[in-house]
């Protein structure tokens, strides 16, 4: 029986989904990012306190238990990554650079791109008292090389500050800014009309304060520019300035080294709350309405211990969302759906031993193999390659072997020490179906 | 706060249970098991029905949910297997080969190897109506290849035959055999005596029966010399035949391979219901008391539609018992807790550009780095390598660049698109702390 929102993948799909956790393990290694996992599960008033009350949490019970342990299972990677670091300080070096690839769950509706349960691959990078600001740069870059070794459209990065737009709602006399935030974030759903009467009615804005709102979140621009549009708006307010200074430090930075990298966007919001300056999302084009595939921020106070504050930035691949949209949108192609590059034959079961020496061999050099689970008719047994697309075939013969390539049907014989496999063979290839010029 | 029985690496740990879920991977793959990966929950009902009932399962409920699921975590990757075969079926090529690397959740009492959330690394092969026990042979072979790669102790897998049991039990006058197979588990908890009681106060056996039932559990032969001593306590039963035959091929056809792989062991039980002929586990020589890091068995009746049945067969590797021995025992060594290879030191933040230059030529060549996060002292640039475990720092130099062996002191001038790194720095280093003699 199938689970909305718990979603699964033949094969295939799981190939698809390999290769980009591969990719984005090896990019996050090579900038140094260790690798950590944390539990699944953490005390239920603990991911509550962390102020996600938008997320519906689940709640685990042994069901023949004694002792109830009150615990649920983790909605995001940060907020155990910040209970890590805390419980771990003295163990650990700081900045502590680490990255997460693991699942989490949230019990909200499932829709296209939305689950239950889903991977996320995580980078945060997290300080002792202090973080600089080129660690939110890195963030953006980092990732950038991520989007660049995958068969994926065109990934733009989304940046914000929620100094920036809690500075400017104060400045338009919003009294909770929060408040005003949850209704920008409404934006995209329900549209400017209903979101202005919103930020009167609920947040009694005045319409001039809560036509200024509106106005703050349609600036998007590709350079700085965003600092003279926001001027131009006339609200003046120091938190707004210092968020002004962050999101173009930021930009200034990114573009240094990746001019198309990211864009300043300040209709943003994220729906966390424990974000504290940057923010990040990262939509796919064409794609955008799924969702931002990669998002993330910058958050002063969710680790401290007393006075020991642990400020963090980190940014969120979400795997499965970018698998859905990969497969359910036919965006890519997958070579085959098993590691296997060659079926050994097998003449009769007697000689299953000589197929097992020939796949040994195989393997020992690094070709992956499979041995036919019957000694079928030859027909058959191409046949059993075929279906799984695995390319060759190896027949045992009385002067040695002989590989067949099943596509064009050349048979050839061959030595397993030597035989050289072509090097795009030798595991199942992800490969975009999208030319670059579609995309 | 801690959890007891959720463990949690520092990014030491984590170094080795990479290199084991790596290893374990990288052998799955050139058998050409395809990777799946399951949803984490399964209907309470269906979980419980499959006869888990030592195992204590968690539930799983929204908090603030309309509408209960009745979900629970799994507690093990075999029964969801089963139910993906079931469901996917029409999808699938069978024999059916795969692998799994996943976490799963028992509610039992937490004690030295044994947890509540735990990671497995599997391998199955499920059939279409019919599976050859050459697939039987082939779980201990391709497990062994597993543990040759791993730095760890002798591994030693004994096999067993629930067929041969519960013909000899039922051959001694044993109306539930199950009764026996359970009183048998508890052998290396209670000792032979209480087995002996229990055998006759629980389950009903004489005195010579329930004799008979201990002098077969303690028959453990390395040839197939055990079929002789099973004779020799002269039980007859067609079941137990068939069971000794099963059994002898099993040991035979490993050893055809690979001599050292596999004892015969009948005192092997499992504790899981779903098992219906050969029975796996594996101790590691020197750690019997921490119990099986790897196990399985053959399910002839576990995933079926219809009069459609799809036998098994699989064997799974404890990954997380196998790090908290590695660890908990000192076992291991991990030459740092980085993947960084190189630091780049940063002259002023004005140079952070110059030095990010360096680190991207690097990182292309493969060389995992990161950049300093302030532009402290050289002496404290280059502790801060020597806290990670990083061997090398690299300088900008007036004249280009120099890199610093911090462990000989040495420092010579490179550059980047050319310099070579020695291949054991590459990445971390998870090495055997005992000698070969020792173990």
């Amino acid at each position: 029986m199938a689970l909305s929102g718990f979603p699964e993948w033949l094969p295939a799909g799981r190939q698809i989904e390999l290769a980009i956790t591969d990719t984005a393990r090896r990019i996050f290694e090579l900038h140094g990012f260790a690798s950590i996992e944390t539990r699944s599960v953490e005390p239920v008033a603990e991911l509550l306190r962390k102020g996600e009350i938008d997320k519906e949490v689940y709640g685990v019970r042994r069901l023949q238990g004694e002792g109830d342990d009150d615990l649920a299972l983790h909605f995001d990677l940060t907020v155990p990554l910040a209970r890590y670091v805390v419980e771990h300080a003295g163990h650990l070096e700081f900045p502590f650079r680490r990255f997460q690839i693991q699942k989490v769950w949230r019990g909200e509706r499932p829709q296209e791109g939305r689950f239950r349960e889903f991977t996320q691959a995580d980078i945060d990078i997290v300080g002792d008292g202090s973080l600089g600001v080129h660690h939110e740069i890195e963030m953006a870059l980092v990732m950038t090389e991520v989007f660049a070794a995958l068969p994926i459209p065109q990934a733009v990065i989304s940046v914000n500050n929620r100094k920036l737009a809690e500075g400017f709602y104060r400045g338009v006399g919003a009294e909770d800014p929060a408040l005003v935030l949850r209704a920008i974030d409404k934006l995209d759903k329900i549209g400017p009309a209903k979101v202005a009467t919103l930020l009167q009615s609920d947040v009694g804005l005045s319409v001039a304060a809560a036509n200024a709102c509106l106005a703050l979140a349609d600036i998007r621009t590709t350079d700085l520019s965003f600092v003279d549009r926001v001027r131009a708006l006339g609200v003046q307010n120091d938190l707004l300035d210092e968020g002004l200074d962050e999101l173009s430090a930021v930009i200034s930075g990114v573009h240094r080294e990746n001019k198309a990298a990211v864009v300043a966007n300040l209709r943003i919001a994220r729906g966390l709350d424990y974000y504290t300056g940057t923010v990040y999302e990262t939509e796919l084009v064409g794609h955008e309405s799924v969702g931002s595939i990669c998002s993330g921020g910058r958050y002063d106070t969710l680790a401290s211990v007393g006075n020991r504050v642990f400020p963090g930035v980190g940014i969120s691949l979400g795997v499965t969302r970018l698998v859905s949209i990969l497969l359910g949108r036919s965006l890519v192609s997958v070579s085959r759906s098993v590691p296997s590059a060659v079926l050994v034959a097998v003449n009769d079961e007697d000689g299953r031993s000589a197929s097992a020496a020939v796949a040994s061999t195989l393997r020992s050099r690094g070709i992956p193999c499979e041995i036919a689970a019957q000694p079928d008719k030859f027909g058959k047994q191409i046949r059993y390659a075929e279906r799984r697309g695995i390319p060759f075939v190896w027949f045992l013969t009385d002067s040695g072997g002989e590989i067949k390539d099943i596509r064009s049907g050349d048979q050839t014989p061959a030595d397993p020490a030597t035989w050289v496999i072509p090097e795009d063979d030798r595991a199942p290839q992800v490969i975009s179906t999208v030319s670059e010029e579609d995309s």
